[in-house]
């Protein structure tokens, strides 16, 4: 805890919502297991019309035989960067209906959409089972994505000091377990936990590095985002955490293809950080914000005077902002229809189905089909 | 070309086969465009018993705060490492016919064995639609698997010193045309090429940072996939180029599960190096290994005197040696069939489904069904 004293306030917030608002979890209780023998059977076939990856985005740079890390044997050239890679599945069915983009938070992949630690269905193929098409993708500089490994390579090699090097981020289990809201006190779960806490040390292994400090200025997932919703001719866009900003950040660099948007928990909602033009903008598209149970911990933030209440408050905030702007922004709190127990990891907990039935019914109530959607 | 004289070319190989031997392409031809557009359509639906994604192995590891990157915000402590993700689809259908697990190459991910540059089906989804369960994984150390952070962390921090930080390897598109042998010389392809050169820009963005110098030795995918093919009670294992000696390690990890070893382009076969009693477990198993064509131009490799055409010298050797000890080892190499025009990157090819129907009917003839696999 001594780090916290060295920066502001404000940048601690940053950071949160910048780079570290999700993670990895696990349990030193329990040993890290294998888990195909988890995996559960749908009782109905999944049918698709179609299903694949592609990219989204991307810019070509130079890089020099030193940056390509290539031990001296292949010359520098020209590599990809900054592109968003972007699976999908479509169902067979009605092409109207809106599809519905998942982007992961930090130190997380689009595995998060994917199948739960324990072997349940996750919410990808869930909502595809209830006819939307859906488009996970890597953040840039995450996972299937790539990054640009030029600057480590450099560092390496003595060219530029090694200060200069972009931090890269994974969180402990330790640190996860309150952030995350599996309990009180590492090791421990609420009463009423919802996470399937027995399976920690499996959704640990989800941990990916964080290399968003190696991306130049504005994050480039959030244009990519938009491009993405524009080439769908309309997409409901889902962020978590992290990302939980992208779908408003998102609508903000070009909201012709944004028809909803779905922040689940975001480290906070910049009520008074948006301009009011930004509002203005934002007011044209439905809105959903989602914020799972136990937010009052106090040591669930590693900053004085924060906790998951301050970022939940902050988010109302934002939607009464929306709101007064003539907007269509809505809470979903679980605990306010008697649901309790979800964790940060809402889409992986136990009841992550009955949470995904509250949000496909706000779809359909606010979004409505593709040739309907943003009326 | 300076760097090679510093090495010996023992080690160029076991760089080129452990490392570098896959990649990123494109062309500075053509500006990096997006793809969305490009994805076609199957005429059938997609009908699956499953899909969705676990892991396989890892270990947990103790990080200091400085290592895990968390801004001095985030304490230290346990993360998982070595673990490896992987992705799965199963066809409704007969449950005895023998899954295919298909691991990727070097600077590349389970995305290779997706949807192809220019927007046709993958091998995962077509070996599907044949009826075979596919499990793709993502190296360990790579894209959704995950990588430990922790010596960069320590590098930035000025604990250990620069030289000691492990090499990150992206390879240039110029590197990569003549290597994949999409043409004789940078931006030519060959008149009879069948890689889909037109989208070489968008094949680029496949492009992932190999961290394989972060792993301990030997590298844990090998024994990874020797677990999943027990774990799946019988597999083929697919692997490419630089994970083509993949199949053949984790049948020497413990062959219980390896029904079927696909090594396809591999940067060698260790011919002269595998032991008579290695020898012995690999005759043992049927073996398909797979090249393409142009083998012998003398610039695709940076090594004086390799060429492709040495390594694939090198496996026609490995395979009259397990066949000498009465194993059943073949060498798929299309142009012998007729089919001109094969790349490195096979998989990707305008023909891949036909070079697909070809290692199809090998399985059927040479491992059969799940419940006569490896009679």
């Amino acid at each position: 805890m001594k780090g916290i004293q060295r920066f502001p306030k404000t940048l601690h917030l940053a950071i949160l919502a910048g780079v570290l608002l999700a993670g990895t979890l696990g349990t030193a209780l329990t040993a890290v297991a294998q888990d195909i023998s988890d995996l559960q059977t749908p009782n109905g076939a999944l049918v698709l019309k179609a299903q694949g990856s592609f990219f989204v985005g991307g810019e070509t740079v130079s890089l020099t035989t030193t940056e390509v890390g290539g031990y001296g044997l292949f010359p520098g050239g020209d590599i990809a960067v900054n592109q968003m890679y972007v699976q999908y599945m479509i169902p067979q069915g009605n092409p109207n209906v809106v599809p519905v983009v998942m982007i992961h938070g930090g130190t997380l992949s689009g595995k998060s959409y994917e199948t739960t630690p324990d072997g349940r269905m996750g919410w990808d193929e869930y909502f595809v089972r209830q006819g939307h098409a859906v488009y996970k993708p890597d953040q840039v500089s995450r996972a299937r994505s790539g990054f640009n490994p030029a600057i480590y390579n450099d560092v390496r090699a003595g060219i530029v000091p090694p200060a200069s090097q972009p931090i890269i981020t994974r969180l402990s289990n330790q640190a996860n377990w309150t952030l995350f809201r599996f309990g009180p006190t590492f090791g421990v779960p609420y009463p009423d936990e919802q996470f399937p806490v027995a399976a920690a040390d499996k959704f640990a292994k989800q941990g990916i590095p964080v290399l968003n400090a190696t991306l130049p200025d504005p994050n480039a997932t959030a244009k990519a985002l938009s491009a993405l919703a524009i080439q769908l001719k309309g997409a409901v866009i889902m962020g978590h955490s992290e990302s939980g900003l992208f779908p408003l950040q998102a609508a903000l660099v070009n909201a012709t293809g944004t028809k909803g948007l779905i922040d689940i928990e975001p480290g906070g909602c910049n009520a008074t950080v948006f301009t009011n033009q930004q509002i203005a903008t934002l007011a044209t598209v439905p809105i959903l914000v989602v914020f799972g149970d136990h937010l009052d911990n106090p040591n669930s933030f590693p900053i004085p005077g924060v906790t998951w209440a301050t970022q939940f408050a902050d988010c109302k905030a934002f939607i009464a902002r929306v709101n007064a702007a003539h907007g269509n922004a809505t809470m979903l709190y679980p605990p306010d229809l008697g649901i309790h127990g979800n964790s940060h990891m809402i889409m992986l907990d136990k009841n992550n189905l009955q949470i995904a039935d509250l949000i496909l019914k706000w779809i359909d109530d606010n979004v409505g089909s593709k040739k309907t959607a943003g009326k």
